[in-house]
């Protein structure tokens, strides 16, 4: 029977979503999207509904980047170019976001109506044109003949590139019947059609792998825009090779597997583990994607010569590039090809520093916190399953100080740094990993938290969206460093300037004020002690709810590594 | 003596920001424009240090609507895009603000660096061309021997149309000299090179002026930007004629004049006023900005027969358009050729209705406050000189019931209509405002507030910028307009629907959240008696500084007018 009945346009979208396993949309009303709305809760899905449309597009990416896809809804104007920051960071670092944007109705458009939202010029492109510069696909739903195929194309190349697409839905197109057809099977990622040269690439890289003297495993945060960290994880327990990250994919591995080293941090790395790298005759290096902050300011990037690059649809052996191998198809082909007896393999495994827990010692109890002491008595709240995240500043460097438990995610700063992301994506992120508890398929987890190490001048960015936390009652515990200003700016310039300082907040009462409940805990700690204590502390130790402690810190105080070497620089300036 | 030594480029930047009259810079630090905020505060201008960009960019429009021009700092990628939404909010309704982006050093650019704020691709021109479709010129300052001319160009573009305009400052260009030369005569304003028809335009303008039987007079909110407003002014007195404004205008004219008739409403309004403008045989109208919003649906906008518009460079007469007369020059010809006793006089003065004070009496004490009782008792508290921002939604459409003294400028829902917008533009006009009374440029008033009126669904979306209000210690005194979420939506669409909730926060903490001190006046009120007894206490009467008073209003409660028939219709569909 052809299928004459149909399927309202705003189901098939939102079918279509629940498909891609999106539980959740986040994104703010406005009167272009309303209607739109309308269909969300009853297509199964929760409408988060967000403070405001910069901090929704935070979260959908924070969501996004735990559950895979994420969406968010905002309306004409106003309310997608308010989010469009976000839209540009889930670009910039392969967040697969579904922007949706409720428009005027085509009647309104056609006749170039003045209405609000727009400039008052009967202009309607303006906008999707400032859309393409930061979405992989953008779609006009304007004909019901083809807008299946347009959200499907949409919604492809979304998953294709793990980065954002743009979707617009006019007022009156939301309740207009389409075909339901290509319903009856899900979005499909286009199958990769090797190139023929990738069968010859493969078994370089595998006779590579047999006869390498000091190989070792480079992990990158592409890889799970593409799809192949759980096939890396098993390359690292294959061959037992000493494996780094980076900032962008610390925690997708199993940090407590023994050759598993954390973040590599180049010229910022202890020498030994920096000369080991260098001295490697095969760096396998999966998901590359090295701007100055996750590569140490390129002082992490492997060498040419004898690294073997495996990304997107790209390996590189040396300087020699192979298009058109899907990495997905690459590292499978690997893991089949490799005869495990023949890997190369270290008859004394190197003595490599690993991550290790320092914790808290009764002699710190009355000195003041610092940098140095925070993280790692902080560490002891981290379970299995956990997020952390570590906002851009102070708090992102410090927390990759920390020992890192099975099956936790980490967010740090990659490459676009908008500070704020963090408190938002918390949000994203929380909701997503509860989402996944609840359906049992988190690792066999059945309670975690997620943990925002933020500090005072990002939070003051998207303070708002600690209230749709707590109206949603996420397990979200944050750790505000206050740290008087902006210290990531101080160190690079301007130390001692007015501008970065910021407005003085009571920021513990910020759960009250955002609508916590009265015995929500919260605390302010100055010292190693009060922070042991806390950390002890019952309430805290209660996953469930939002949790809020103030950490001071001295201003020009920040963790080892690169914002120590960057404040070094500023005060030999002053002598 | 030629210029050998010149100038900074940032301190050619700034004084010319100095020249034009602004006196405080708005933005948030970055790493790509910390060296030029180096040269603020030198230059003699104060750093406003905003929470976030957004807030950033609405506060410098609210600042520009105030004081003519604006300017805001922002950092490449992340924090432009974050205020990109305010930038086009002042390109829609004509504010002139000049936004500055600290861009990565030449070197990085032209060697294609993978540095943080990118999309780790390289590219650099990306930003520059989302910020084209909203602003009136851009330029990229990477010459020293054009840069003054550059800065010089995208300046005038910036007055010339009241608008916004982009000027993008690498790190490494802040402290390259630049010729200081042009900085000896001021930015001037292109000469109008009228066109050979105006004065025959102007004589016929003249001469209907002297044969009407039943004109009137329109203002719109364009007259600002095209620097008309006290020639319009100047017109209203020397006619005497029956005179409406429009949302955009209101508080424009001085509004205790007995001829001056507040906003015309279109088919909102009374039924003789309506009657007596469509039968009207001629309508001068200034300045016409008729979006939806700003007209009543359309309804407010004149006949075309009856009606001449003077704004920007075009005078029309009926459906006659007379191209390349600048606003100002028609009106002061105008001005100039009138013979008062010639101007066409009404016998007897129309009965048409002027907006009228209403007030508390004591019947009232216990009734619960509701949009018909609330404004024309905190009506109170409004002074000459005072600022009134009523954000969109019904705050913005209430406190048009309201009578203005002297002096007092209105800041209404016109055409971007972005929620929260208010807040930040109320911390940029309160400034303003300051700045202007401290040079005694204010109308010979040495004290007034600006007042803030605002629903919970917009408060929520720009918050933080409550701190930034306080650490300035600027005088504005926030009615919180709680009806329990998006009551503009509810009658728009979805009256009932979760989706136009809003997190429930407890509002009056704010002020001490964000950090007043602990003597803030904060109120609740319910009823009019207690909205009446507040506004008689002796700590909100006084000016100075923060003052906070939620107002709790029912959530289906609008004012009379269109959201009262859109809430009627949304009523009506329910039955």
């Amino acid at each position: 029977m052809p299928d004459t009945a149909g399927i309202k346009l705003a189901d098939y979208l939102l079918t279509r979503l629940k498909q891609l396993g999106i539980g959740a949309v986040h994104g703010v009303p406005g009167d272009f999207n309303l209607t739109l709305l309308d269909y969300v809760e009853p297509a199964g899905l929760q409408w988060v509904g967000n403070a405001n449309e910069l901090n929704a597009g935070y979260a959908a990416d924070g969501y996004a980047r735990i559950k895979g896809v994420g969406a968010l809804i905002t309306t004409f104007g106003v309310g997608e170019l308010s989010a469009i920051n976000a839209i540009a960071g889930a670009y910039a670092e392969r967040a697969a976001v579904v922007h949706i944007v409720g428009t005027p109705d085509r009647p309104t458009q056609d006749s170039r109506r003045l209405v609000h939202h727009t400039f008052n010029d009967g202009e309607f492109g303006r906008f999707a044109q400032m859309a393409k510069p930061v979405t992989v696909a953008q779609v006009d739903l304007k004909d019901p003949r083809t807008s299946p195929e347009h959200i499907d194309y949409a919604l492809t190349q979304c998953l294709l590139h793990s980065r954002p697409v743009y979707i617009q839905v006019p007022v009156d197109m939301v309740s207009v019947r389409v075909s339901a057809e290509p319903l009856a099977s899900k979005i499909r990622m286009p199958e990769p059609m090797p190139a023929e040269s990738s069968n010859d690439v493969m078994t370089e890289i595998v006779n590579r792998m047999y006869s390498a003297k000091q190989p070792i495993i480079m992990v990158d945060g592409e890889t799970r825009a593409f799809g192949i960290t759980s096939l890396v994880q098993q390359l690292v327990e294959v061959t037992g090779w000493p494996t780094w990250s980076t900032a962008f994919s610390w925690g997708f591995l199993d940090e407590t597997l023994p050759n598993v080293h954390g973040i590599y941090r180049g010229m910022f790395d202890a020498p030994a583990v920096k000369k080991f790298v260098d001295e490697s005759d095969l760096i396998l290096c999966f998901g590359a994607h090295f701007s100055t902050t996750n590569s140490h300011a390129q002082t992490s990037v492997p060498k040419t010569e004898p690294t073997i690059y495996i990304s997107g649809t790209e390996t590189r052996i040396g300087d020699r590039i192979f298009r058109d191998i899907p990495a997905k198809l690459a590292v499978s082909k690997i893991l089949e090809g490799l005869e495990r007896h023949r890997v190369s393999t270290y008859s004394t495994y190197p003595d490599l520093a690993r991550p290790a827990h320092e914790g808290y010692s009764d002699e710190l109890t009355d000195q003041a916190l610092t940098q140095a002491t925070f993280w790692p008595i902080v560490n002891s709240i981290v379970q299995p399953g956990d997020i952390i995240l570590g906002e851009t500043g102070s708090a992102g460097h410090g927390c990759r100080n920390m020992v890192l438990p099975k099956h936790v995610r980490t967010f740090l700063p990659v490459t676009w740094l908008s500070i704020g992301y963090m408190l938002g994506a918390a949000q994203g992120a929380a909701l997503a990993q509860r989402e996944l508890i609840s359906s049992s398929n988190y690792h066999d987890i059945q309670s975690a938290r997620t943990i925002l190490f933020i500090g005072d001048g990002s939070f003051q960015m998207t303070v708002q969206e600690l209230g749709t936390i707590i109206r949603h009652n996420l397990n979200v515990t944050v750790f505000l460093l206050n740290n008087d200003g902006y210290t990531i700016e101080r160190v690079i310039h301007g130390l001692k300037q007015g501008y970065n300082d910021v407005a003085a907040w009571n920021y513990t009462q910020a759960p009250s004020f955002f609508g916590a409940s009265e015995d929500t805990f919260t605390a302010t700690v100055r010292t190693c002690g009060e922070l042991q204590q806390v950390l002890e502390t019952e309430a805290l130790r209660k996953v469930e709810g939002i949790k809020f402690v103030e950490v001071i810190l001295d201003r020009e105080d920040v963790p080892k590594g690169p914002l120590q070497w960057l404040l070094n620089n500023q005060l030999a300036k002053q002598k």
